[in-house]
């Protein structure tokens, strides 16, 4: 177990870390998690898998979820997806109006609040049952049928969504949000409460380190030129303003959520989730990224 | 020659191109550039070589040259260098100055202008003779003393560079330019004015494929954390606001320049170097962008 | 009637006016109104009265109703009001969420759309019954009992008030809004329904011009400094975008609506109201800007 | 002397006045100002004077001078002139770069920086001699050929006015600024460098009380329609971005300049000027905003 000792190692050398961050406090829901949680888990390509810490509780995996939601979207709509929403980098923070009002409607991206909320609209044109059916999609993915929404997290997200009703409204002004408004939302908080732990998170990204072949359900999700260009999309926007950052410290494609989970992918060999709840100032997990950075240096993993 | 027969191949498959792009017209200068020109040169860090058409031709490298420029201010500053410029993408054109006043003075990244000029003001701190010292370094990285300066470019980039006066002009109030500004200037429209060859041009990148060894000079350029981060900002920055447009379609970090050039590497593969003067509206290479989506899709060699 | 003679004037000499403006079309019920209507109606303070066309026809006034929600609100609140919403123009359309988002929720005046919502929101926190009270003071201040809200322009309204919706939930993200959100839109969207004609209207606005003392109903509707006040906020913001080229052109404080009418009051003197529904791109009356320009001219009555 | 005997009695009523405010210090020559100066001259167009304090202590009039250099522009070019600057407030301070680019090189009014460096470009192409044939016209509109630049303020600005050349180049990509940006520069900054009394402030600006005639020299210096268009500009845009809480507070066209110096007038009757070094954050006088705010109660002369 090469990559236990090592995940010990890190985490032992990362004692004297320093923590300023906060658990997101933006839901009830979110603020009641233990901020001193700590679980990473890594499945390679290969079949290895190596776990430490929590690494088998349930956590909420927020914004992750919307790279499956994109995924799902991209299959069903190919190149087309990309007149609704961008793949750029937002230069912004992840919730921010001013651009999307600029960009007359049009997100940047899809893994910004408003391109998620607009890939949930596509989705909800093309599925009979839209929650039941990305559920399942979720499922054969993760290759875990007991992947499942949380009620409690929805509830809380609706109560005070009123920044993500301004994001949808704006962009149904531009003609860009095609359902109910309130059907879209109802959607989109549901595909942010999924919860998964950080070993089912592994084994669920694990079809884009592998050309969209998931090793785990022993099937195709997406070509493998879409699964490049799903990781090129979490390159540059998968940490809201600190896309960047993540970049030049981790130097691999991945994508963060406010509960504190962070998954990155190694393209041809692993995929690895993180769990800690504290935050820094851009909304990433502080000792996640701390970790993953010297992961890659430890191994030697750096895409770059 | 598989290489070359390669390049014969995607050449022949993009006659059908049609090329709407526009070459750069904003300086007398490179208005006069030969739209038709197309050339291609690889280089492997094991030292094989390929090249296609006009790869021996001479052109005004421009913001590729912001990379080396880059590249020797981070090996005198470190990681301090990052104070003064991020390392994030802009969201907005590459001389906005909206986000310059929005973020006091400090440029998100070292490749758009306002960073590049920052990296400028910097490396005249370190350096007695700037323009003389830093041809020097060109030249070694190069392992080619023939490199210069080209000042029919200088005297016509000067005579219009009013956005570029307001960008430094901007940061100045702000305090982060510490040397005079026509100074600073002087340097930065000569670092713009760089010449080289595709052929050249793909040898002197070659040390961001090689953890910053070049194997042209054999010579250390950066360290390998140094080289991986200069790759990560190349792939986050380097192509404006179609930064994740071209890590969506081409996959590999790279720089491209208003003269028609890009150059892109694959860590640990290649370097290579493509100039096509015709621009598409975010000022990249249109033919550029396209001959390397196919080379990348029929190498598989995208880092995704 | 000299008055009447000199509208009977300045619309023979506006004959040859290319009105290219356009009648609002956002929602459906504005779009089927008369674009040929016109009216005009001066009521003075010494109780002299001249009308001119459509004068006694009723139409839709829009945001001018924003006008008398502030008066209102201003009674009941005094200074602290200006807390929750400024006076300073707005620089950019009256819709914009760029500013509303850069000021952390508090709107740059109470004519535009987000300040006449915030304006909502405190009144709905005074009174009981905010619909009817309103009304009933709208009623007063017009001694006019049979001044009502449409129903079909509030549920048109309604139906496609994505911005509107857009504006509230951003500013409730920043606390702005006490008051459940759709509460507030509907008792917002009953306030912008008010029909008037240009006679009630002109009457309806005489305590403006009046130090606050309404000569109609013979009832003090605010105290002489508090009128001088909304005077100054209708001459610096009451035009959107093109407050500056009104208070230019005209000379007087007043305010627009979409429904093409426009009122303006001289202090001291007189309170006119025009209607014409064809719009410029600013969203202010094409004509009605033109008659008011020409008599004040006529009349020496701007107030610079 | 009625008025004298108010000035001593609101200047006594604000005693007790905290001026928190700050002398401007961006200019080391500004900074030097004593603090406590105050002086206060009222000129009526029927030939009454009074002053109070230092009313006949030279001070840097700074922005108001724009006004003049407005004024002179406007009888060169006529309604023209504003295709190059327009008569909107700005909603955003003074001099920023955002709307600028926004606007494409137009500046949203005569009155901020950018407006005012146009207004220069434009006097430098009706002019032989700019600056001593601007001043000359200074020198006739306040009949007294004492009023001069002050070379140490020229310098003093030049030294650092790196914001407004970041301006002037901005514009001058856009082509709205015709003549050498150097030449142009300097003279703006000669103009912001004028030194007026009160005394002479008020007799200056008195031609814009009287339809544009000026009683002091017995000359026409405007028509009235331009005179009151002049007028109605400095109600929307004379106080940056509290333009409109000056129009709330006092209720008269103005203009103030960082120099601590405010001018206003009353049409058809006078013209006041007061002087009072402490700035609050928006960058106009404190104590000379409270004084006018109690003088134009008093007198009860508010416009509206």
């Amino acid at each position: 177990m090469e990559y236990q000792a090592l995940f010990l190692k890190i985490n032992n050398s990362l004692k004297g870390f320093q923590d300023s961050g906060q658990v997101a406090n933006y839901i009830p829901e979110l603020a009641k998690v233990d901020a001193n949680k700590f679980g990473v888990h890594l499945t390679t390509i290969d079949h290895k898998q190596a776990g430490f810490g929590d690494d088998n509780e349930k956590f909420s995996i927020q914004s992750i979820a919307k790279v499956l939601a994109l995924t799902l979207a991209y299959t069903f709509e190919d190149e087309i997806l990309f007149k609704r929403v961008g793949v750029e980098p937002s230069g912004t923070p992840f919730n921010s109006l001013y651009l999307l009002e600029t960009d007359q409607g049009i997100p940047r991206n899809p893994l910004i609040n408003a391109g998620a909320i607009v890939v949930c609209d596509v989705l909800m044109s093309h599925l009979k049952n839209p929650k039941a059916d990305f559920l399942k999609f979720v499922q054969t993915v993760s290759g875990n049928s007991a992947i499942s929404y949380c009620e409690r997290i929805v509830t809380s997200e609706k109560s005070c969504g009123y920044r993500n009703m301004a994001l949808v409204n704006l962009m149904k002004t531009f003609g860009n949000i095609k359902n109910k408004i309130d059907d879209v939302m109802d959607f989109y908080f549901n595909l942010c409460s999924i919860q998964m732990t950080c070993n089912e998170l592994s084994k669920t990204f694990l079809f884009l380190a592998n050309d969209g072949f998931c090793p785990v359900s022993n099937k195709v999700i997406l070509s493998p030129s879409k699964s490049k260009r799903i990781n090129s999309v979490m390159q540059s926007c998968g940490f809201y303003d600190e896309a960047g950052e993540f970049s030049f410290k981790v130097g691999l494609p991945g994508k963060s959520g406010v509960g504190g989970g962070i998954v990155a992918v190694h393209p041809g060999k692993y995929s690895i989730a993180v769990w800690s709840p504290k935050l820094n100032k851009k909304g990433n997990s502080n000792k996640g990224i701390a970790f993953l950075e010297r992961f890659t240096t430890e191994t030697d993993t750096s895409i770059f």
